[in-house]
């Protein structure tokens, strides 16, 4: 199995209430290239921020990385519109940081990194992969796309109380900006993309695209954003079979609606429950208590942990979060030579 | 162990007669971005050229690659003056391609580029690090190096008969151009570099030097070009301790000379025999026969292997060539859907 983790940042994280609490915009922007870090090696190297919420709640990219340490696996990060440098590497697929969804266009060119990001996809030897992603604001990112297609359109939070009204608000703006009703870009998926979507989703459904040509298997890992990509890939008449894979906390959350929208976009859902209910450390109290939920294929690695495997993976966890500088207790002292210089941020990146 | 390969280009590969035979200009700046998608991938692909050679020689990426599919082990390429795109995932650290060293600068921003690749190398967490290369031309900016650090010096080739006095000659050009005199830099590897070597030296130097300095343990992968590397470091006052690992395809070739350099160098050698001369593949009797000989990081993949492993990693490396269009008997069709379409391409990048 190979992950191949797009990550990129839109414009659409900044917008008031959209992002959680407690972070500043420069933090926002950051996270997904500290997330890359945490992928490749364990912890932030060259990044500012260490994305852990007040609370204690670390990145999903640490739960990715914990399942990494006990069973490895092929990672490829694409850079999909990351706006600050990064320590890990990415494949260069020329992507734009993406716009505020409010303006008229969101993706400008979409349609060019669509075609990128499928020739990339086609050209992968790998009998199966998994695409996950990282990018704050993308659950609105999410909602804007799948209103746009005509979907049903329920989205998730990395917030336990979920905005989800603020980001009604947000989309209804964004439509209106690009001269848009709801249901417009049936069909179209590019154009729903450009209009009201980001360089993350479009990196993803390109690259799921292209690869689902060549004939290699694609399991999208998230949550709601992923059901937009497989609203995209299924508007751009993409029928290849197609699999979701996420976590218990979105699944939990989201009730019957993402099952039924997994069987309006004939995918397999595959939810897997890491039992982080069986630890007592304060970054598994925080996922068990609504935070995060899910994010940088979370949901597809622990998706590939064998059975019997999760207590090891658990464990992992704890020291990971151990190098993050969050206390198993709860206190989180921020990373690096001077605590009060780390800042830590926290992102409404998924599910 | 994580191994970190600096893949780039200089002009100097185009002089003639400093490549390899069989190559056309085009066919040789392709070639690093070909090897790192071997090492990634298992295979080029995006990359329009398979470095094999016309006897059926394929570059020693195939190797540290069939090595990397018996011992699994981490690797981060390093963008050090790429001039073709590459689906691999590479870290960016904006650099650019060489200059001919025949110009009065080779690397003109050697010192920023060095600076970048300290930080970086300073930034990862591992206890341990071993650094490769490729880059095409790169024993001619070794002895470049070498020569105008007042060093002795001899540097190998990836051909049976090494150009060596050829590239003597492009050598004394390339310090006239620079108004030097051998030995004239000692002291000043970053002047060495900016006159007469190439942008991989430069970021295998910087990030070796920054590793070092916080206290990760550094093994140069290579032979001759890993000789300059480790007189760069030594010439900019790192005194740690550090070592080279190459193959014994070098070492033969060599003689004593490799040992005294390293002695010279205070530098710990470890040379590895891959046993290819128990094979009967057209690869590995190319090897035996002086093709090829190092590259891309294959003495430190394979000094790596444990005891009793190294006939699983021949058998691999048969896997992988039959990935790479090389028939065991020596026929080499080139890959891809159309044979015509896909020239091979050798370059004299190591050692």
């Amino acid at each position: 199995m190979r992950l191949l983790l797009p990550a990129g940042t839109t414009e659409t994280a900044l917008i008031d209430g959209i992002s959680a609490a407690g972070a500043t915009p420069e933090l926002m922007v950051q996270t997904p290239s500290a997330d890359v870090e945490i992928l490749e090696y364990g912890e932030p190297t060259t990044a500012p921020v260490t994305p852990v919420s007040p609370t204690g709640c670390p990145t999903p990219a640490a739960v990715t990385r914990a399942v990494r340490e006990v069973i490895d696996f092929d990672c490829v990060v694409i850079d999909a519109g990351l706006a600050r440098s990064t320590g890990a590497p990415t494949v260069d697929l020329g992507v734009e940081a993406g716009e505020d969804v409010r303006e008229f266009e969101a993706v400008p060119d979409a349609a060019a990194v669509f075609d990128r990001a499928h020739g990339f996809g086609s050209s992968l030897p790998d009998d199966e992969i998994v695409i996950g992603e990282t990018v704050p604001g993308g659950t609105t990112t999410a909602l804007g796309v799948l209103t746009a297609l005509g979907e049903p359109a329920s989205v998730s939070s990395s917030l336990p109380e979920n905005p989800l009204e603020r980001k009604r608000r947000v989309v209804d703006d964004a439509l209106e900006a690009s001269d848009l009703e709801a249901g417009d870009c049936a069909g179209d998926p590019l154009a729903a993309v450009r209009a009201v979507g980001d360089p993350v989703q479009t990196t993803a459904t390109g690259i799921a695209a292209g690869a689902l040509e060549s004939g290699t298997r694609v399991t999208l890992a998230g949550g709601t954003q992923m059901v937009a990509v497989a609203a995209l890939l299924r508007h751009a008449d993409v029928d290849a079979p197609l699999s979701i894979a996420t976590t218990s906390f979105v699944a939990d959350e989201q009730g019957d609606r993402l099952e039924r929208a997994c069987d309006r976009l004939d995918c397999k859902l595959t939810v897997t429950d890491p039992g982080f209910d069986e630890g007592d450390h304060v970054a598994m109290e925080r996922y068990c208590a609504g935070e995060a939920k899910e994010g940088v294929a979370m949901g597809g690695a622990l998706s590939i942990v064998p059975d019997g495997e999760m207590g090891a993976v658990r464990d992992r966890l704890e020291v990971v979060c151990d190098r993050l500088g969050i206390d198993a207790n709860g206190a989180s002292p921020a990373v690096g030579d001077d605590p009060e210089s780390e800042p830590r941020a926290e992102a409404d990146r998924e599910p």
